[in-house]
């Protein structure tokens, strides 16, 4: 790919720092160039889209880029916010048009098909550049995936004062490409449930910082509130009410939504454990179901887990996996795996017997139920995902193909690369945005989170992808995501839970270093993520306050040691 | 007061348990009798005010109760959601109204009125039964406030399933006042702005829970969002925006709505420390505005006090409190007095020059800077608070009327007490709603809150009012409250940081004890909370969910040790 560089006067930052509330693109691109020039947009502005057959979902994003534009209306976060521009402003050029286009006449794909091509093979790249003087600006990609990263950062470079939506820093010149092809966010609506409506905004807020990964952990041991045609009952007898249902159809809306906006939709059915409530349409496939003390059973209550080493479990689950999974455009799909309690099965008469009459150990029991199941999802052409304890605790023959998640510990990476996986980190010690809410179990009025404290966006912020693995393993890591599990969330905490802090992890798998070449750095970062969180106010967004709005104002004021 | 008794088959609750989802009053009242026939509400339902020129308030206030029984519309919070009770109610009676009546037959005052008379001279308490033969429930009171009371214990008595508005346990008879005439909530609404409409539906949040008090911190050294009309410029200057403003009139309208709803609005304004942001229109009357580094001068940036050495910052404190303090018709208004920095002053020319040109201490010129700022407010009729540092860290002559905020520990109770004051307790190791956010401050990624962890409404629920105080010293604990300060929260959070958390301290001191006696307990009160959290969000508010939903319609199963 290559862009024709502009060549104006330039400044090169490289080494220097923006000034705060000027530039806050958030995840920061690879390479940035600015001037000193004021530039408005016009009242006819318009985004001239220069793609042969541009599909319907590039217009649409186009539609929504001149909305966020003509609606945003941040101001920078100065004092004043802005009201010292106008002089500025008095002698600007004015911006009458974007031009879109891509670097190949080939006829374009949606954004849709693009999202979800297997990671490595998605062309999100772009290069957008702001011209000083009044001409067209330009947005140009190897894919309308790529257009719509590049409309997400056009968005973010705009502020507005007085009646004008300006920047002053023309000309811009940005080239951007992802560090790490997998920047997610997971969401459990299994312990408690989202309506769609909350699932949907949640993704138009990951898109505006460029993750493109929903990890939908759809169903827990709580409940099952995914409707799968071939098995309706599941639903019905486990979803928390008829009301709390994802019907095939509201999977297929938000899997289409997801993608559109540049998101690929990673589902995640748990297996063995974590699935209590299928006991309620089929008590016989689950053993120790809602046996106590939960505690010995499982993490949580209520216990219950598939009786893997049956014959008939291993084929529904095998059949129920590969039905859900074909109805889905990704080719990832995770079984989970995490958090198997043995002492469930240690009595479970059926296993027992099963165990007994074939031989098998429960380890090699597990190995055969996860390669069927792994291999009807392979089948349908389907990567299994999994979480780390699937190859860090068990002795389980999967695919190289398999991708690992790691959220026990940071730590775990090393040990995961070691056997050779791909890697998703998602380690709970930075990661986790339930950590720190105290204990949600009842009768234990001092207990505290299991993974206190609270993980803050700068905590996050520092996790390095690649610590304590060797140069010849970092290829293994795909990237990671900030994960959101339920106990204590709902539609009603979403918002501010989530946002601003599940930025961090977006920023660390885009950018992965400044554009002067140097780390990420917290202090560097924070007045960018304040510019992120009141833009997603304006835009709709719970996103909290990360300081007072006195702090937000003047950068750097409130640092420790200011 | 004398109430008739009702004598009919009841089951006194005492030393048993009432089944679950069934009756989760909250605060759970002083007696509490009930049986086991079911009652539904009639389609033509209604409020029999038999009160003598019953005030505009108290019709309001029944118009709000009719509006919530007709539209709480609450499932039970136990499986099937009161499908199991279709059998029960196809014999229920039907009750056909409430009829409501004063003790004596003077003529009603408001509840605004009742609302924010002295602590101790008003009257919360009322006594209210639903008979099981479907005659008319009845509620009776010495006051419109003890109506108000008894009119939101009425709304959490019943829960809908098919159409049916119904409660399961008549008779039930409640007699019912609290334990602690002061019942709080503060929020800080300088560090953050929050629009009127939020403090109003956090207002009617609190009433449902009894909550008698907002503690309203409303300036601090980030921002001065009050208009006073006497001086204007502080919010012109202070305030984050023009909009950020509270109006002369915004103010009355927060406290007529508060107090029609039984709660009395006292006011902070916080002298002489955290008061930077003055400078913005008087910076001759601050000390050490903005100094570097803030930590030498503030707990928090930006550092700033008032000079409270000199005559003019005496005259002009004296003035703007009891200007502000005259337009309230609360008896209580807090001059704050907390975390003062002395280095501030070390230095500071005017502030030293005034101590060596009159030979006072700096701790004479505080006692002299108190007790005329507290003698305006006190020739106001105003009872002035403070927070504990005024009374255990300076030697300064107080009114023995002087109420004193517990805040730094609970273990500082004693210590006040010590000295006689009256206390209010808001110890941040229980009751700061802020605490366990991680590290505010930037540049502080390993940071932590510095009041971790977070506060749980279970551990906020252990708090003993009268800990560590002699019987003799009781009486001086007027109640306490939980506070949200707002270096991380806004209009975005203030929900789910607030509820239903906030109700723990609504119970320990409306209630104290559970109706048989017993100390109130954490694992009899979990199904409660979980009903109000309910309820409430069928109100509007966004609560978060304290376990998992198959948690909270399965009482216990999510204990520890369950």
């Amino acid at each position: 790919m290559a862009f024709s560089r502009y060549v104006g006067i330039l400044t090169l930052v490289a080494g220097c720092r923006l000034p705060s509330g000027v530039l806050a693109l958030w995840p920061i691109p690879t390479t940035l160039e600015t001037g000193m020039t004021a530039v408005t947009i016009s009242p006819t502005f318009y985004f001239d889209v220069q793609v042969t057959s541009a599909p319907a979902d590039l217009h649409e994003a186009v539609s929504q880029s001149q909305y966020y534009l003509e609606n945003d209306k941040l101001g920078r976060l100065v004092v004043g916010r802005g009201a010292n521009d106008t002089t500025a402003l008095a002698s600007a050029k004015i911006l009458s048009k974007l031009t879109l286009s891509l670097t190949s006449s080939a006829a374009a794909e949606p954004i849709a098909s693009e999202a979800v091509k297997p990671l490595g093979t998605r062309s999100e790249e772009y290069a957008l550049t702001i011209p000083a003087d009044g001409s067209a600006a330009t947005l140009t990609a190897n894919s309308t995936l790529g257009l719509y990263r590049g409309l997400t950062t056009f968005n973010q470079l705009f502020y507005y004062y007085g009646g004008v939506t300006y920047t002053l820093l023309a000309p811009i010149v940005i080239t951007d490409t992802p560090a790490y092809p997998f920047r997610g966010l997971a969401l459990d609506t299994s312990r408690n449930y989202y309506p769609v409506a909350d699932i949907l905004r949640t993704l138009d807020a990951m898109s505006w910082v460029k993750i493109n990964t929903f990890h939908w952990h759809i169903t827990d041991s709580q409940s099952f509130p995914l409707e799968i045609a071939q098995y309706p009952e599941l639903a019905m007898n486990g979803a928390y009410s008829a009301q709390e249902v994802y019907t095939a159809s509201d999977v297929q809306y938000i899997v289409q939504y997801a993608a559109a906006r540049g998101i690929d939709v990673m589902m995640e059915i748990d297996t063995p454990g974590h699935t209590a409530i299928i006991a309620a349409t089929y008590p016989e496939y689950v053993a120790c179901f809602d046996a106590t003390p939960w505690s010995q059973y499982a993490n949580e209550p209520p216990a219950g887990q598939l009786r893997f080493a049956l014959p008939e479990v291993i084929n529904f689950t095998a059949s129920m996996l590969s039905d859900v999974a074909k109805t889905l455009p990704s080719y990832y799909f995770s079984t989970g795996g995490d958090e198997l309690n043995t002492n469930c099965y240690a009595n479970d008469y059926l296993t027992q017997q099963q165990l007994n009459s074939t031989g098998m150990t429960l380890n090699g029991a597990l190995d055969a139920f996860t390669q069927t199941t792994h291999g009807a999802l392979i089948a349908e052409g389907k990567t299994p995902v999994v979480w780390e304890e699937m190859v860090l605790n068990w002795n389980i023959t999967l695919s190289n193909e398999t991708i690992v998640m790691v959220w026990i510990s940071s730590a775990d990476a090393a040990a995961v690369a070691e056997r050779g996986f791909r890697i998703v980190q998602a380690p709970s010690n930075y990661f986790y945005l339930d950590c720190g809410a105290g204990e949600w179990l009842g009768d234990d009025p001092a207990g505290n989170s299991w993974c206190d404290p609270f993980k803050t966006w700068s905590e996050a912020y520092t996790f390095d992808p690649l610590a304590n693995l060797t140069e010849a393993q970092y290829g293994l890591v795909l990237g990671g995501e900030q994960a959101l599990w339920s106990e204590q969330s709902g539609p009603q905490n979403v918002d501010p839970i989530v946002w601003p802090r599940a930025a961090s992890s977006a920023e660390i798998f885009w950018s992965g270093k400044q554009p002067t070449g140097a780390a990420l750095n917290v202090t560097e970062a924070l007045p960018r993520l304040h510019d992120v969180r009141y833009r997603m106010v304006q835009r709709g967004i719970n996103a909290i306050p990360l300081q007072p709005h006195w702090c937000a104002i003047r950068p750097d004021a409130c640092d420790l040691y200011a």
